[in-house]
């Protein structure tokens, strides 16, 4: 992959402009919270240019995994909201945690460390929707998120390109 | 933020395309893991394109909070080759962990909830360049990262837009 970086690259840094002086606080003090998705291109779909907003992303944009991430965006670099978007068509409602845990281990039955992956909540969910919004109350509910943040969720369709408000 | 979201999301999905009939499955069997810092937009300055990657982003690009999200991407879509890219000017060299605690509690003594946060490692790093070596390492060493998978490491330079392997 190094090769197709470094040509990507060069193009990106010869056009980098006055990107270079970007503060590390986020201009839109915006936290977005959404799913590692190969199928995802947050800025193109958003209209987040560099600069504008905390991205962090995970195994289906999972709230709870991204707390210690919130937490650092908020309390030292000063964003105040926080938008999770989660997807149509995610992995995460395919599998469920004992199921993944079985393929670990079944894997390679003679390792004993792969008896690690039993400590490990993979934190899948079985409906989008709702997941979207079990994990924006969870964060509203959160004493850990500032108070004050405004918390809303988000439905993003991979098959059209378009995200819609659900909460 | 809803409004502009929805102005940006509209000019997106109407030149959407073909992306609409890509796979769950990263075309190139690649999974990014770098930090949620505003300034960092991981397709542009890669050259990837939707459906090419996995990008997994937290606070500092930290492999031991992307193992969850590295173990779905490997086992159940078919990534073997994990890039990850911390930058110059991070948040996670600025402080430490027993401060960031004491900032929280500090913030509302009297909920005691807020001890809550005594409970997260931060996982902050001092040494940049050393960071991306040990978390290379780490997912090199750890048994629940697909034997044989390709493990490397890389900087990105938030004031130039340059990135540069390290590992």
């Amino acid at each position: 992959m190094a090769a197709e970086f470094a040509k990507a690259n060069e193009k990106y840094a010869a056009a980098f402009g006055e990107k270079g002086a970007l503060p590390i606080q986020p201009a839109k003090k915006l936290a977005i919270v959404t799913c590692m998705d190969a199928r995802i291109n947050v800025s193109a779909l958003l209209g987040i240019q560099e600069g504008d907003a905390h991205i962090i992303r995970n195994a289906g944009g999972v709230a709870k995994d991204a707390l210690r991430s919130i937490i650092i965006s908020q309390r030292l670099l000063g964003t105040r909201e926080i938008a999770v978007i989660h997807h149509t068509s995610c992995g995460m409602v395919s599998f469920q945690t004992p199921q993944l845990r079985a393929l670990v281990k079944g894997s390679d039955p003679s390792n004993p460390a792969l008896a690690a992956v039993d400590q490990i909540d993979f934190l899948e969910f079985a409906h989008l929707e709702q997941s979207v919004k079990d994990d924006v109350e969870w964060l509203r509910e959160n004493p850990l998120v500032l108070p004050g943040s405004q918390v809303t969720g988000w439905v993003y369709e991979v098959e059209t390109g378009k995200v819609r408000q659900v909460i």
